[in-house]
């Protein structure tokens, strides 16, 4: 999918909300783990009840791999089931050397089917380029929400700029808007002005918005561009809401909230 | 396995070779194509042809990831072929948030059955410590030997370090010398002697001696420590030598050759 077939979505769907398929059998109502494919089964699910509200599905792919060769057939048909017109982002946090990238690439682009995928850049520009190409996104960590994204990430180097600023400047430079994007948490909503300094134009991609206590006021004060230049994750405060057999009814409408506060944004900021 | 079998092991087969399992169906004799799992054919004849000479094996996931679902069997199917005494890296590259690294790690050690895996430092402590457990490894990169570990890993950090220094020194103390272990690339021989100033004592996974340009030579001479302390990895050196019916003798040739070269060092330096 390229940049403007995404942001033709957004406005279509008044919505810039990302749906995290973080898919955990201990988790998932337990009526459906019966069937033949649990996993899969729960996914199409909560596919089917937000897909009106949803722009893009970001499986973290740990849930996947932790399973075994069944946990990548589950994921499988679950990207064969998402429509064309959404966005997927293999949340992997991958990246190694050029050629191991490349193959890498081939594993979430062609095996799978993705859109994007989630990078580490701590290896540099041949890990991450082999994520370029014609409608497929690489999607780098700028600045995480988790405890540990202070230990390397806001550090400061001669000259004064933090780790996180020089990883997203440098790395600006080696793609363009039309195929990079940058996953920056939510808990850091102030630091989004920064990084909007550096990168006016780039989508972000900001999971923590909900569980891990992120406010969608904050970040989008803060994170739209022109071209909304947004992707707003939430994972368990969606799929996991409840676990009964009508769960499908929660998990609809906690997308729909979320959906709303964003559409009540978008018109307030006259981005629709 | 734990630090005293690893070293009971090399020193018992005078060699710190790892052997990498890089396999590629465009790259492996094309007899083994007509086998009903052509990937594990080739490892388990490589396994066969190497076990002797080598104490660890390190598959790159990525080769296996970009199959699909039955790359990961024959994944599977490798490590339950590889000996009980022989130390299995999965070259990974991972790391997330902590909750899902614990996945990944549950993947890697329980579905697996790998005694380590190499991680990406950026996200930091929680990112890496699911990765420490009873015998089991972390393995972070500390420099790299591509062409990327220029744009980051060697930014100078204020107060003078470089950032890749303050990964090994500060993630160090996150662990301990019995579950941690680090990434240097070999064409960076002359940079062991300075990370062997911070980290005397862990052990080193070195890949890129042979196709990568690495010498095991000076590799050694700035690596080796007392306990010996590194595992030289070759992958296309020792796997792709030869493809024709009898590759196994070459594989084995070039197995034994490094293994000797290993031995005389070691002898040399009076550690076996």
């Amino acid at each position: 999918m390229n940049r403007k077939q995404l942001i033709d979505q957004i406005k279509l769907k008044k919505s810039f909300l990302c749906v995290g398929l973080d898919t955990d059998l201990a988790k998932i109502p337990p009526h459906l783990l019966q069937t033949d494919d649990p996993v899969f089964e729960f996914n199409k699910r909560v596919i089917d009840a937000t897909v009106q509200y949803a722009v893009a599905y970001k499986p973290n792919i740990a849930f996947y791999e932790m399973l075994g060769p069944s946990g990548w057939e589950s994921l499988k048909k679950t990207l064969d089931y998402i429509p064309e017109n959404i966005f997927t982002i293999a949340d992997a946090k991958r990246g190694d050397i050029g050629n191991t990238s490349g193959y890498y690439a081939k594993a979430f682009y062609n095996t799978y089917n993705f859109d994007s995928i989630t990078l580490a850049p701590y290896m540099g520009s041949d890990s991450i380029k082999p994520f370029m190409q014609d409608d497929k996104w690489a999607i780098v960590l700028g600045l995480t929400s988790n405890d540990g994204a202070m230990d390397f990430q806001k550090l400061e180097l001669e000259g004064g700029s933090l780790l996180f600023e020089e990883v997203i400047r440098k790395s600006a430079t080696w793609g363009s808007t039309e195929n990079m994007m940058y996953v920056v948490g939510a808990t850091r909503a102030e630091m989004l002005g920064q990084i909007r300094k550096i990168i006016p134009d780039h989508f972000l991609l900001i999971p923590g918005v909900g569980a891990q206590g992120g406010s969608l006021k904050e970040v989008c004060k803060y994170g739209l561009n022109r071209d909304i230049g947004l992707l707003i994750n939430s994972s368990r405060g969606i799929i996991y809401t409840d676990n009964g057999v009508d769960f499908e009814k929660h998990v609809s409408n906690a997308a729909k909230d979320l959906q709303l506060q964003m559409k009540h944004i978008l018109e307030q900021r006259n981005l629709i």
